[in-house]
């Protein structure tokens, strides 16, 4: 029985992550047509070139891609157990692009790279930064993003490493958004994608009110975060907080976000890039979740009928119809969810 | 700000409607795998067509349908957002029939003519009646139906409209009902299939208690209606209902009470027609749902081995084992949930 | 109206079966990707083979194979409207052994045999054995298994038939486990896997504590059990049972454990065999499931890179940290639901 703690994974602490360290994440994973429809089944998205095959090949995506956020939540799934299975806290994205459409039959693997650590100065958690990348069965980069995370250390006693805080950038530049290759929304179908809001229909400083909400249940987002392979038991058992309730998984919000967004935003097609992104609060079972918008910045992009837009896009916990992000006491206001800064591609 | 109210779609009210007016709804939808799996997850079905691609085969279905029914709720899913959005009450569907299979693949879309309007007398609400058609990427219809819903004006000051009330049939013609091609249950599995009783073996007038019941609960629920792309929020928000109860799509309980129907109408194999629907009483979570039904008519159709009848599926919260439609008030009877009359093709 | 409980099944009575009777049982069904997806977002599994296509082709399996649960699952569901809907206990399973992999596409028959008749003392109950045969649509068998179920009596008039209790093997010899054709696990990827421990790193008599802990609800359960077509409505309405709980179906609680054994077990890629599988205890909605494993024998197989290791996974309500199996009555310990014996395939 001496061999049971090795057998079983105790996730990385604070002392194993070194700057440089390279980790090649198990379980590679095929994406597929039922991970569509399960996405369809568990957030209200309706974006219509994920929807529909015969629209995505109408504007030269085929074979048929899921929705970015499908690519990214299996690669992010992949990076808990080596690097957040004892996180305090996950900080933060940033640098957060899609390189090339996920289709039904692409097998993901994420590698990750320790790109900064800082201890705190209470001497047991410490700041992990990595930058992870998604390759395709072809060993193309699907997404690749950096994020950094409060761990837990193993042993207060251990010895405090070099403080590397990595550069990143706070927003990714337009030339570096990447259009998946063939798009063209120059013969866009309006009437099919639903929404008459193209563009040049958006103002920098503009907020959207998407309206709809949705109360979380805790069937929905253990098979939706189960779907990602994120194992991070916060999300699964009721034995793993004091209050006993389930923590919603972060990137289930974000998704359901931005599914909402639709009701506003229904052009603003693809994701392009995540500049950055605060979980402020928790979510769990009950909560009823809404969604608004801000239009950050604008973009013209070398790609036929596509622009893009830097949109903020902030999920409550309750519907605040003032959309105010700030609370007086210049945090962020009562019932703030998500507050996640990024770039979509939208027809012109 | 000022652009916010414009960019959130707001629905139709009674006054935008106007006889003739042709809405082609957005978001088309491509079937898949996923769908048929996700349809078993959640419904009890066990037709043997739909389950298995080879007993579908050796009657003459390649490729693969699936249920009509899943056809039916992607159409009208895509109907609600501009039909329904602003409805008090679905008061009755007419008309519907089959045209074609859906087969994993198939690109759905939808477009509604209004066929009639009848401003109430409290001058607050009227009656909008449309034909719905949906058609693959071939351009071939699979499914249409008339429905009639109870929608909101804007204003209470906006003029009535010329009063136009369609002619809608009670239920359809049998030689109108369409027999997918190739169909052929000359050389039926019966043993496979999972039920001894053939056509012949029904006789008008029969009701018959399919006895297993089903408990509701939202995660379900509100996955089969997202899976529909169906937006009405009262199925997902606990906010929408002063009750903090989340509304049961009713077409949730139809699949429900199709589903319990295999125990006891095995062989009625594909649904050809809805003749009239009426979603009597709301479901919520926690109901326990059982269905009965009773033979209305019985038809022969030009096809090998096919015979087709008329049944009335009647959904109820709780078990009625004495099969009553009608209480004694001469309305329906406590805890009836759906009354639908439709027809099957069933092997003979 | 007479002909109503004629036409809807009422289950097989002890009486109703004969030793060397063959049961045919419905519905076929085509196992698909749609399957896969649900699957993986109702259980935490992330065993390379099944998760990843290109992982299963890089040991020799092509096309990707499903879980060997699905298929245990899908051909156990068509044996329980004929074997076990009128059962007040299952009792066992023995000789279960997984002949050919299952993947996307295949539609699956099960067959049955009744080998044993058993009249319990009390004249109203009575034990069958049946011995269940699943094949592929090209006459393959996929899996096959002997369990044994406590039946009721439709009448306790009704004569006892002969005793015949079958003699079954407590163990499945490893020279009959069945290698899937192909696989080669030479060269294993161990770091795509997730696990760095092979089969000889594994000790008999060692215990595996697997850690995490999934909280069960009702939605999920409930999908998994129509997902394999089960229809046994104890798992379905709260009508059924007196204290109005749902009970889990015991097949959702080994496909949990064996995920979880993912922890500690990452390459033990494939199910070969189940010895024995008892259900201790019922499991409901709210429990929270852990699992640990004992390592029951070891055995050497004719394929390349391939060994074989006897596991006992046993799961628990609450985590057990003693991984003690029975209490001090001598029977199992306070909180054991399952204690499955099984052989798996695993990497050397």
């Amino acid at each position: 029985m001496t061999a049971r703690a090795a057998k079983t994974d105790p996730g990385r602490f604070f002392e194993d992550f070194a700057v440089g360290q390279v980790i090649d994440h198990a379980t590679p994973r095929t994406v597929t047509e039922g991970d569509r429809a399960l996405y369809g089944a568990i957030y209200p998205t309706r974006f219509a070139i994920p929807s529909s095959a015969e629209f995505a090949a109408s504007v030269g995506l085929v074979p048929h891609p899921v929705e970015e956020l499908v690519g990214f939540h299996v690669a992010f799934g992949k990076t808990v157990p080596d690097v957040s299975l004892n996180a305090v806290a996950n900080l933060g994205y940033a640098e957060c692009r899609f390189h090339a459409p996920v289709v039904p039959g692409d097998t993901l693997r994420t590698r990750s790279e320790v790109i900064g650590l800082k201890q705190n100065s209470n001497g047991r958690t410490g700041v992990v930064w990595v930058r992870s990348t998604a390759t395709n069965q072809r060993g193309e980069v699907v997404v690749d993003w950096a994020r950094w995370v409060m761990v837990h250390k193993r042993s207060a006693d251990a010895p405090a490493p070099e403080t590397v805080v990595p550069a990143l950038a706070d927003v990714v530049r337009p030339e570096d958004l990447v259009v998946p290759a063939g798009l063209d929304l120059t013969s866009y179908d309006v009437a099919a994608a639903g929404g008459a809001h193209l563009f040049d229909d958006y103002e920098v400083g503009e907020r959207i009110d998407h309206v709809d909400g949705v109360s979380l249940t805790d069937a929905e987002h253990m098979m939706a975060t189960r779907l990602w392979q994120n194992t991070a038991k916060v999300h699964f058992s009721t034995d793993a907080r004091p209050d006993g309730r389930r923590l919603v998984y972060g990137g289930h919000v974000i998704s359901l976000a931005r599914a909402l967004s639709f009701n506003g935003l229904a052009n603003a097609q693809l994701v392009a890039a995540i500049n950055a992104g605060a979980h402020v609060a928790p979510a769990f079972a009950g909560d009823t979740v809404y969604a608004w918008s801000e239009v950050l910045d604008k973009a013209t992009v070398d790609a036929p009928g596509v622009g893009a837009l830097r949109l903020r896009l902030v999920a409550t916990r309750g519907r605040d119809e003032s959309m105010t992000l700030r609370g007086e006491d210049g945090k962020h206001a009562d019932g703030v969810l998500l507050d996640l800064d990024h770039w979509v591609f939208i027809a012109r």
